[in-house]
């Protein structure tokens, strides 16, 4: 039988409530996880859960049980009333289910790679739902990681999370790179950096060759990516022939991301490396 | 010097609320554009105005007047007051400027291309974030329009004009087609329809030929193409290597619409058309 909070004064209510805030989070070295299907995906991640809370109703329902017979071995779990779901809940139609776990603490000199390597660099990226779309992507042509730069939006906010639909758990994501902190590790690795922009000495996106191991990078919203990295990448722009004054950053990304799988996959090698 | 309106009780202030509903934007034939840039947009358009609404705090700004300027032989114009303004807005920071327009009614007949066609079907597409920025990455390839099936999300509600950064004033985009309707007008012109799905018959992305006119279809975030225009179209699947269960598809369209790019535009044709 779990134990069950009924005040809204309780540490983990207090606690829970404490992640929906950035600072928080960087302090605590946490984050929230919210609705069933992420809290099933973290189920399936094995990642360390620091505690979960859960309604009846949502015991009650098969899917439910499942979900908490598979997360029991993770961490503690508390009943709380569907009262107290509303009031920790970040989303309008809480679905009875808040897990709070450790934010994964990703070292650069882990990443690995097998062949040609493939890293996403968000920076300056804004827009939760924009940062969690791309690392949707990211994961969807098999990326080896996604790397967030200081000054973007933090990954553990509760819509970055939701956006990525799961994704945060699938692959190596970094965070607060300094732009020099990156330029040595592509160079240490042999990595070539390529970065989104609108500029004269940019080359098409279909011009660029994207089959040595490469660091893509996008930039933010409004300002595109920073000039330090702009600086030290081949510049591509992707074509555009209507009206539009832009593209949205989730899909410029996914836009080069699978022109990359294309010439790594679909294409015949014009030379061996 | 325009008229002022300083009653919530006025018929234009009651007009302008109704049309946030989809069943009054219906009946009346207009929509509804908010915002300093999409109004720039719509001025651009020179498309008709049935009526616009502005602030004092607005017509003082250097950009504001100039955006007033342009409005003013498209319609009538009416000061509100900064309460009226945010009685009426949709959005949380209203910036002074609200139009009500008529939804242009474009018939496919209508519909002219020049060398190889390229329309967009939205097929159920429903949040209006994924829509808007589906006419927006059309409007950026230079499709030759857009087209809404039936049950789909309604093209002109204020979220997905405001999505659409203003592209739906630079394409046509046609409505509440059925795909009897769609199926003969493929026929007719001699284009090819195009599904994204995921079942065994597909075919990759890469591998399927983009240059002869086409018709793309998308489909409801949740559910995909409906059954009768998969049964009509060529299936092709986009390629997902990592753990994510699916793609955004606002994505989707992207990355499908840009290989067409690609295809038309970035590599010698093998033979001649």
């Amino acid at each position: 039988m779990a134990e069950r909070i009924d005040s809204p004064a309780n540490k983990k209510i207090k606690q829970m409530e404490s992640l929906l805030l950035r600072k928080h989070r960087q302090k605590q070295g946490l984050f929230r996880v919210e609705g069933v299907r992420l809290a099933e995906m973290a189920a399936a991640s094995g990642w360390q859960l620091e505690f979960g809370l859960y309604t009846q109703e949502l015991a009650k329902k098969e899917r439910g049980s499942r979900l908490l017979q598979a997360l029991k071995p993770l961490g503690p779990l508390y009943e709380i009333s569907e009262s107290l779901a509303r009031r920790v809940a970040a989303t309008d139609t809480p679905q009875g289910i808040f897990l709070v776990m450790r934010q994964p603490s990703w070292q650069s000199m882990e990443l690995r790679t097998t062949g040609a390597a493939l890293y996403v660099v968000l920076d300056g990226v804004q827009d939760p739902g924009n940062a969690g779309t791309i690392i949707r992507t990211a994961d969807a042509i098999g990326a080896d990681g996604v790397i967030l730069m200081k000054g973007s939006v933090d990954i553990y906010s509760d819509k970055v999370v939701r956006a990525s639909m799961g994704s945060i758990f699938h692959l190596p994501i970094l965070h607060d790179m300094e732009p020099a902190a990156l330029c040595a590790l592509a160079k240490r690795e042999g990595w070539q950096l390529l970065a989104t922009a609108l500029d004269e000495t940019a080359q098409p996106l279909f011009a660029a060759d994207f089959r040595p191991s490469s660091v893509i990078i996008f930039g933010n919203e409004g300002n595109g990516v920073s000039r330090e990295l702009l600086a030290a990448a081949q510049k591509v722009y992707i074509p555009m022939y209507g009206r539009a004054e832009s593209l949205n950053v989730g899909v410029s990304a996914a836009v080069v991301l699978y022109e990359a799988v294309r010439q790594r996959r679909f294409q015949p090698l014009p030379q061996t490396r």
